[in-house]
């Protein structure tokens, strides 16, 4: 994990009961650069898996926050006023939008249905939630300098499924109309966010975890979650002016949109 | 004109009742190489502007269907049905994907509902008419060779502000946040289709037809409605192989994604 976490003492991942979340939270609690607040959310808080985990001594607190996957305006504001009890002064230095889903479909089975859903999830509640959290991020901000988590920053975990340039030849192997097109409009959704928030100090990008053995990926997927996370976490840290509205995977690569 | 449309029997475009698809119909009824059949798709049928235009000799008919701006796949399998028994054996050689709304919605502003309602529209719909349609245009191709609108072609009517890469500096001015997510997914759904209809000779492609003086565009904008037709339709008149999966402005560039 790179030095950005050093200076980065509050956290917010969602999606954080299972997979990638919550392989995430695992590996920042166990690090030796834990921010002193990680809050992990989860749809259901029944489904909530870190707490019970045996935390290093400066993790204050783990909270599991409940956030609706789909759309829940209450929920999503519920929770932003939970952590900003929570979080106080400090505001939020680093927003993590992991949770997503992948709703599969061909040309000949897709439905309307599945892909407003997966829509909805990947693309549309990420953009809700950033918005919710916005006065934490802009607090963090308001006491730093440069750009990074060390100041504040919004993660979009996207996927090279979204590369629009990518999906040809071999690229396009993978064929699931919901999710390929939920992720190319969370890509442009980074990049709109990135552009309003620069003038505030507040980073946002999207990273690409890489195919990655999980509920999700399968288990035929080339990455494990540990070899997955310890990038992205890598590139998390070491992120600055140059990364704000781009789009990098797990190695630290650029992306084509 | 170009020279695709000398072969180009039939053709569909949506959103045919006001702005740039009316102006595609009047241009195309108007020129020498006019489609056989020209269908003309609008939400209502009251709204249809067409019926009663003075037509050139060679347009057999200019058929306006009912077909629904959000989803409604019984309208678009109705409308489907009707246009099958108009164009029998023939099949569909060209489809112009052109209905779209912009709905505004910045950072501070943009509601999910709002989200949801334009990715449907402008995203959705247009992929669900495709399948719809899927039977006519694999007819017609199965009657030619190469790629263009002269055998089966899928045109996506997108926009520059679907482009991510140039959501950046002075290209991110408009900042409307449901629609470039629509255009971005458009995008995406462009290239999937273009990926999976590749094998049977039908091209898809998206194509940015300028800033225009409609409704949509407002008074400021810098081309005319002629203007932008007549590019647009010339670039789609040009269609070939080398075009398929692509995003072309009216004036034939080529756009990042």
């Amino acid at each position: 994990m790179s030095s950005g976490f050093q200076k980065c003492h509050t956290l917010m991942i969602t999606g954080a009961n299972r997979g990638l979340g919550l392989q995430m939270v695992k590996a920042l609690v166990n690090s030796s650069h834990c921010p002193r607040k990680v809050i992990a959310t989860t749809r259901d808080k029944s489904r909530a898996k870190v707490s019970g985990m045996v935390c290093s001594d400066n993790v204050v607190s783990i909270g599991y926050f409940r956030l609706a996957y789909a759309i829940n305006q209450d929920s999503i504001e519920q929770a932003s006023k939970e952590v900003e009890s929570l979080l106080g002064d400090e505001g939020l230095n680093c927003l993590i939008n992991n949770a997503g889903i992948n709703i599969s479909g061909t040309l000949e089975t897709v439905e309307a249905e599945q892909m407003m859903k997966n829509y909805e999830t990947n693309a549309v509640s990420p953009l809700m939630i950033t918005k919710a959290f916005l006065p934490l991020l802009r607090k963090a901000a308001k006491q730093g300098t440069g750009m990074g988590i060390h100041r504040a920053a919004v993660v979009n975990v996207s996927s090279l499924l979204g590369s629009i340039e990518l999906n040809w030849g071999p690229g396009a192997e993978f064929k699931t109309y919901p999710y390929r097109a939920s992720k190319a409009a969370l890509n442009m959704l980074t990049r709109c966010v990135a552009v309003d928030l620069t003038p505030e100090g507040i980073l946002c990008m999207a990273v690409h975890p890489g195919w990655v053995q999980t509920d999700m990926g399968g288990p035929d997927a080339l990455l494990s979650k540990e070899e997955s996370i310890n990038g992205v976490l890598s590139v998390i840290g070491s992120l600055s002016e140059k990364n704000n509205g781009g789009f990098l995977d797990y190695t630290g690569k650029t992306l084509p949109w």
